[in-house]
């Protein structure tokens, strides 16, 4: 299976569509990041709401237009509100995306994003060493982070998405996106973003305001993830440090500033 | 009922005041706007701490010199624990104010804001639909967002005035005050505060620091707005979107910016 | 006994030296300051996990190089948590770090803190009020603030260094490091450091990262702390208020820019 680079035209395009949207996204995420989410999804144009008791995740769900599925902090209440969350969406169709923090290691969180595999999320997002971890072929990174390369992760990539029929997107330097039958790749991830830390939580949540009102999944989570990264260039050369490069990410997408970057990243990395 | 736009001189001499006050403002709020919270009450000159136990906060309710309920998180053992917080300042006669967070279409938190009413809020803040929600009078927003504008809400806002001897403020583009006999409204809203997580969270708690040791709560809400909404039109000018917003706007409380921007403003929009 | 300060030669070369462990930091900490925490870490070439659940806290323990316990937000559920954390800490004899936020005045989470004196901390931070109160000679300070200077609390950091066979860390305008027979002073605190929540709690998180992989825990921990408060000097000359001195701080770590200010705040204050 190959892997071209996503095309400037499609990302433009489904960038602009994306501004009339506002899809509501109930995001069920980590304690760490949960402000982080919320503030990048605001600034594209979305409407977060982070919803976690077990007597509001149905009736949340029913109203949102997508649902993202974050493990980050996991314990046994939230566990359960999540497991009702992802039953509603699937009973209800709403897309929801898997983003399973830290697994390999840690045997609880494993088991857990196993069990959130049988209700089909629509697109699983990762670092390579969680994909692999969830395909059965590691043992995962250390801690959050990935210790392998993200062209590593591909066959388990391909092998989620097909036994799944998910859309699969490892991230890293570069992204793959795939539904096990074809692939984009985006090769504009910036060091910068692994020392900020939730990038890549709120990236998850980001790619579930994507395919929040969109046919297309598989276009939809390649083009979140290509402005996401574009964003990350632009605030990585305009800021100087980890500290001032949140602001700028944000401002970026608030701004758009990811389309004065496209040009420029696609003439010197495709 | 009038609302005439509140005067420089009384937002300048309440602000003055507020330097030399230091509350201790006992935050009950969620997850996602906790630091945020703090660290605007910390740039303003308060002192804010987020005890959440059911065994700690009586103790703390009572060494507090104000109180906030914010039901954004909501959960069984933290209602517990706002409910203790709030049978406690009513006992001691502390000053608190309820922020009903997204009620309307989640009945859970709206069954519970109604049941924290029970315990007579000295202010009541909220956005249009959540004020409405609150009176009965709607079914609350989309998420955290309003769908309808201030004036909308103001019926609704000074029948809860008057039903609860509560203070309310409706806040938004105009943010309106009232006791229900009286009322000031204060035009200076920025649409970026909308983009940015939990400044409306965080103003209930700059509000809980504004009546913690005055007598006069009317007025000290009304200016608790206005410094606020101040600071926002100051950030907003100096910012470059959403992500450069925050820092900005912290700064302009730790300055006093707002001082600056007030006469500007009023020339302008009253 | 005295408390020389630290020199400049011992701060630069274990600073060095850190550039290239990558601890891996397992923080338990407080609901407020989790994202503020694992930026400073990741901004310093640290790896931080917030792993909270019973069911994975032994696993995660027995993987990192340290582990930080800090009771901001104290429940009995996260509190039986932290238990087994310490426990499993001791066990395998990891190097683990005490934050006794708060401590005192409320009875609860002081009766916890010297529970947990009791599975031996490498290191215990606090604010003055917080170590007089964990060592029995005050009840505490103003919620998170302390209410008394650091030197005042000299005697009861001795006290629990010598009882505990602990370093103590009193910090604050001046922070004084005791192992109960030796002493350093970092004379360089910032007053803009109190503005932003947390910058104390991921003090301790930070100490946690540079006792990780050292045989020497006393040297160690002063380092820590005389990088920390010489990058808060950094970003208070370079900031505009509370607001922008985190992104600045955060820069300053991932840059080394305390190196640029050790030699004239050595020249100035020593």
């Amino acid at each position: 299976m190959t892997y071209p680079t996503l095309s400037l035209d499609i990302i433009n395009s489904f960038s602009d569509y994306m501004q009339h949207q506002q899809p509501l996204v109930h995001c069920m995420t980590n304690e760490v990041v949960q402000s982080l989410t919320a503030n990048i999804l605001l600034a594209a144009n979305m409407s977060p709401a982070m919803i976690v008791a077990p007597q509001e995740v149905e009736q949340f769900v029913s109203m949102a237009d997508a649902l993202l599925i974050n493990i980050g902090t996991l314990y046994s209440a939230r566990a359960d509100a999540m497991l009702l969350a992802v039953q509603t969406a699937q009973r209800l169709q709403k897309p929801w995306v898997l983003d399973p923090v830290a697994i390999g290691s840690l045997n609880y969180r494993t088991s857990f994003a196993h069990k959130l595999l049988g209700y089909h999320p629509t697109v699983i997002r990762g670092n390579a060493s969680e994909i692999m971890a969830l395909a059965g072929l590691s043992e995962g990174g250390k801690g959050t982070d990935s210790t392998v390369c993200s062209t590593t992760a591909l066959p388990a990539a391909e092998k989620l998405a097909l036994t799944y029929k998910a859309i699969v997107a490892v991230t890293g330097k570069i992204d793959f996106i795939t539904d096990g039958k074809q692939g984009w790749s985006i090769p504009w991830g910036s060091s910068l973003m692994t020392k900020v830390v939730g990038c890549g939580c709120a990236l998850s949540a980001f790619i579930a305001g994507y395919i929040a009102k969109s046919e297309d999944h598989f276009t939809a989570t390649a083009c979140a993830c290509a402005v996401y990264a574009l964003a990350g260039q632009y605030a990585t050369t305009n800021s100087e440090g980890s500290g001032s490069f949140l602001p700028k990410f944000i401002d970026a997408l608030y701004n758009h500033s990811y389309q004065y970057m496209a040009m420029s990243s696609y003439e010197k990395n495709s």
